[in-house]
């Protein structure tokens, strides 16, 4: 069954925007009293009828809602974004698929990128979201700078970082079910300074492999980690 | 220091090809004495000097040798391409930098593509494996018919396949150190014929996740997946 996305159908709103509404009845070429899934990227999912075939505005009625099962970890990335926009947004589709909590883009010394749209990253995410059968849209958070950043609190924090001393593997580290902050840098690495900044901070600085990833290869290798390193401690 | 691939440099092919000179000496302006790093993508690193910085046809003299460690498993991933082919690019590239051994690209009942050339594919892991710092090239397997393909011997094998049933996760199935075979379906997923197929061959079916993946997102996630739970059972 096909599935849409309305943010504000918890709080009422039963019709589709233009977007989904045009590609519901133009190219779906859905019918009043067709059988919908809508998601509203908060968890909730909604089985509903198609009511009025607007194609600017397509009404529904909710049938049944029921929620997306939370699991008892979660996981929040700060990253860098790469000079090439591309890599970005494939990262935001793969980790909404694979599952993120939140992504804070972050300026660092070396950045290449020290500017992001997040309307082009949120359309990959809302995509990705409804192809995978979530109804949970990862937060994204504007740009800023690393020294202004904080983390969150009551979190498990990783640096992501490769220099000449060899550093525990963040799958030897981790603990399952908690919360987890990962930091990832940009193409050129973090700073010495900024490094510093992080471990002052309880960052613990981890490697994610043997040989050295991109920024955004890093950021995903990062994430599924965690969730491997979280299943294999589920009790089912 | 700048990587160059030179496949047959251990049988004392001790230049680069014409795409390789002309990126060292046009675009690095490297100089005849300078210090290059070659990977034969067959494991070995070669220390080498510009001799002659012919942008055809540079010569290099090799100083000193050595071979990327090899792991106590291997990952070998059979995969249905996706019809956008920049999705397997894309898989490609990352499969590369996080390590896999080789890719069998196999015709499922339910494929959107049948024909794919190698050729492009093997210039993104080139780059990717200079990039990532490792000297071993993943083999790319020209596509065929998955009934017609037959799997390694003595590998764990598993088949990526979501249905109604609830299947085990590959991260609680899979045994460290050994050869893996993973087999991942096309967009449409695998036929009821092949899930036997497999299966009567001593495929075990195991889910990746609580959510919908991607064929290349499976792919990716499938090999990290068994690094991770590899590099959990090191000793160091």
């Amino acid at each position: 069954m096909t599935t849409f996305y309305q943010p504000n159908a918890a709080d009422g709103t039963h019709f589709l925007d233009e977007e989904e509404s045009r590609h519901a009845v133009k190219v779906l070429r859905l019918q009043s009293g067709n059988s919908i899934t809508v998601v509203d990227g908060k968890g909730n999912y909604f089985q509903a009828h198609l009511q009025d075939n607007n194609p600017k505005r397509c009404s529904f009625s909710v049938i049944s809602q029921h929620s997306q099962p939370l699991l008892p970890y979660s996981i929040h990335l700060a990253i860098a974004p790469t000079k090439n926009l591309d890599r970005m947004e494939w990262m935001v589709e793969k980790l909404t698929e694979v599952g993120v909590d939140s992504i804070q883009f972050v300026e660092c010394d070396y950045s290449e990128r020290r500017v992001l749209k997040l309307q082009r990253l949120y359309r990959k995410a809302i995509s990705a979201m409804k192809q995978s059968g979530r109804a949970l849209l990862p937060v994204l958070h504007e740009i800023r700078p690393l020294s202004s950043w904080k983390a969150l609190d009551n979190t498990q924090k990783f640096i992501a970082h490769i220099d000449d001393s060899h550093h525990q593997l963040l799958s030897k580290v981790v603990s399952p079910n908690k919360s987890y902050q990962v930091l990832v840098g940009p193409e050129g690495g973090f700073s010495p300074t900024e490094i510093s900044w992080a471990t002052e901070r309880g960052f613990q600085v981890v490697g994610l492999g043997d040989f050295r990833l991109r920024t955004e290869t890093a950021g995903l290798a990062a994430c599924q980690t965690l969730h491997v390193i979280n299943t294999i401690h589920r009790s089912e």
